[in-house]
């Protein structure tokens, strides 16, 4: 008797059109059900032990990821298709838009532009401080290496990642705060420079590398326009897609209208946003704003829970998926080497003194601004993605203006980044008054 | 300028793993999200229209899918992956596991023993007659080809797909009327018995295939000890693990437990079906079962919604993705061959008049006997992986049991009977009292 029902999950992929039945090697869906499971109850059981002990409850996912992520250690490889399976990855991605979708939701447009130059300003400082550490803290470490690398080393630590800092901001409630709005405000703009400065530090080190190459100030021009027209678009289409998405849960039959259509607004915001090469969250953040039901509480007359009650239970689902696998994608045998850790000690330096400058740029009195520079401190996989293209640019010498060692230490840097800031940013954002334990 | 975050989503895949980075070639999480929320919005209109029409939302999802599916033939390819993608089968599966999970927390173990005996019966006479008339069947139509052929034809026919009369059931709110507990027991029970036909089938065939072969009645016993296990250990387990649960959701901190916990054994229960070679979603209707809120609401005394409040917005979201997916296999030029079609229309005829003896299989008086065999009619992928195994047969003659003449045409049965059930189904149903239009 052969396995009918592995047989049959293979199948399942592509079986009424035979033929395009093509070898994709994904991982049994009913397998990554019995995954989901237990990331759900680690999630939940770890989250609730790290809350006892007054830690936020994301931390305590994370840190049940890296312990998933790292049971190879122990011998145990069930689980090692968590980090490189399509359709985990997937779900992590459904999971943190659903998590900014629901941040966007909280918060309140006009709030949010109220505090709009000190975010710019707080970007953009958080951009270029860390750059310039990052850029003198490797020519001090590694003074053997080209100024492009230095150049290069300074732009991983460039760009901030905003799902640590949103679900700590959630978890305590503290999205409408002003230094919630300021941190959300620039991430949003931080994913816009951040664009920029990989292609002016690409056209930098493949202007060095060729011959006639060099910066492309059409190419950056384009890169910023496609931005603005999608944040333009998505303010434009914002309030009469909103308002016919609810005048339409009125009139149409089915059930669960409102909930579907918000989704597939926030996704599809999601995909517009990528299509832009913007990150999919500033997509689903933007959909978040757009929707947010304030306004339309009024329009709100039938049997429908509101549209962040019935967003929560997605997210219940989904977000800590998010932070399992991220968790999980955390490879502990990098921390074994001490070349690469004293490397990786001076980027995470760099990485959180650069971003604390942010303090200075908040405009606004009275403000928490310790807050402010310690929630821009994470680096998620935007770090790693200008570190991975900084592998495959070749320079001159045949050298990758990023080796391996690096590269290493640029994910032991994402690393510290991501698991430093719940604790230090819950305790930072608690210290004033005690806010109620909250947790999606 | 790379495309940055077409990198990033390839990138998003094992990046911290990054000497793990294998060429999975899954399609961009962004990618899947936009398609999402055009099957969102697609299976919301499409199924409110069919309702005006007092026709099932389900019909119009599936349509919407067949549309979908079936753009390549007019050129748009841009979608043709959501058939062969395994994150979206993933979604897909999903999407059916938490509908029959839903269905299971409707359902009410005592209501459901009561008619046990029904159910069995409408089970086996549901599987023995189509399996006859699809051996006559193909006698008739297939002269040329040998009794084996015959036999696995008639096999092909007796698997039962529920998920289509679970959907119809509880579009109509008659989850709870005898006739839907009867289809729903029949189904579970059908699961088992499709099994032990595959293993007498293939055990036959090879035995004729190979000499020594023969029947493996030791494997037939281990197949029917193991689906025996699972779900006398579903019913021993359940009370203890329900009632934990919801203790559970009381004790701990962190809100959403109750839902993560629930979901968490809804997802372990189908990946232990599949691993007991049962379909996932009899684990996830047995784990709907078990945690039936009915016997606990008194537990719930905190601010939480009931469960059944809270698996709504899942189900809004994935269950259309199920339908969609579904309707989007279907490959509309096999109706172009009219030898397929007329074999086809044999294996069809054989598969809707075969099930209909259910109705004679039903004890109880007073019961809606013709929608209980109607219920029946729907045959999903167990169907085509029984064929499929059968083109894997290869029979002395150096040909396999199942021809791709025959495969198609059980494409097109299956096509056939998932299509026709929702309209008559839930005009069979509706045909004594009005029930109010209700869709997930």
């Amino acid at each position: 008797m052969l396995g009918r029902k592995s047989f049959r999950a293979s199948l399942l992929v592509g079986l009424l059109l035979c033929s395009a039945a093509t070898g994709h090697g994904g991982t049994s869906p009913a397998l990554v059900l019995g995954t989901l499971a237990l990331f759900l109850v680690a999630a939940k059981v770890v989250g609730d032990l790290f809350e006892r002990v007054k830690q936020p409850a994301v931390l305590g996912e994370l840190l049940a990821g890296v312990l998933i992520g790292n049971l190879p250690l122990v011998g145990v490889t069930a689980l090692s298709f968590v980090t490189t399976d399509p359709a985990m990855g997937l779900l992590a991605e459904i999971g943190v838009v659903i998590l900014l979708f629901e941040v966007g939701l909280e918060s309140d447009v006009s709030q949010m532009l109220r505090v709009g130059a000190s975010a710019f300003l707080v970007a953009t400082v958080g951009v270029v401080v860390p750059m310039a550490l990052g850029y003198f803290g490797a020519r001090w470490i590694l003074p053997g290496a080209t100024w492009h690398a230095h150049v290069f080393i300074g732009a991983i630590l460039s760009a901030t990642s905003v799902g640590i800092t949103a679900r700590v901001l959630k978890d305590l409630g503290k999205i409408q705060s002003t230094e919630g709005r300021i941190i959300l405000g620039a991430a949003v703009i931080d994913d816009v420079l951040g664009l920029i400065v990989l292609a002016v530090v690409q056209g930098i080190v493949l202007g060095a590398a060729k011959p006639g190459g060099g910066l492309d100030a059409m190419g950056i021009a384009g890169i910023v326009g496609k931005s603005f027209l999608f944040l333009g678009g998505a303010i434009a289409l914002g309030r009469p897609l909103s308002r016919w998405v609810f005048r339409a849960a009125q009139v149409l039959q089915v059930r669960g209208l409102l909930l579907a259509f918000s989704v597939a607004i926030c996704f599809a915001f999601s995909f517009a946003a990528h299509a832009v090469e913007l990150a999919p969250i500033v997509g689903a953040f933007a959909a978040g704003l757009i929707l947010d039901e304030v306004s339309y509480k009024n329009l709100l007359g039938r049997e429908e829970h509101g549209l962040e009650d019935q967003v929560r239970p997605l997210a219940a689902i989904f977000v800590p998926v998010f932070f399992v696998v991220t968790g999980a994608k955390v490879d502990l045998t990098v921390l074994a080497d001490s070349t690469i850790l004293g490397l990786a000690g001076v980027l995470t330096a760099a990485a959180i003194i650069g971003k604390q400058a942010c303090s200075f740029a908040v405009l606004e009195r009275g403000v928490d601004r310790l807050s402010v520079g310690l929630g821009m401190i994470p680096r998620g996989e935007v770090g790693l993605i200008f570190a991975s293209v900084g592998t495959s640019l070749i320079l001159p010498s045949g050298q990758p203006v990023v080796d391996k060692r690096t590269y290493a230490a640029a994910v032991v840097m994402v690393i510290a980044t991501t698991l430093v800031t719940p604790p230090i940013l819950s305790f930072s954002l608690g210290r004033k008054r005690k806010a109620p334990g909250y947790s999606t």
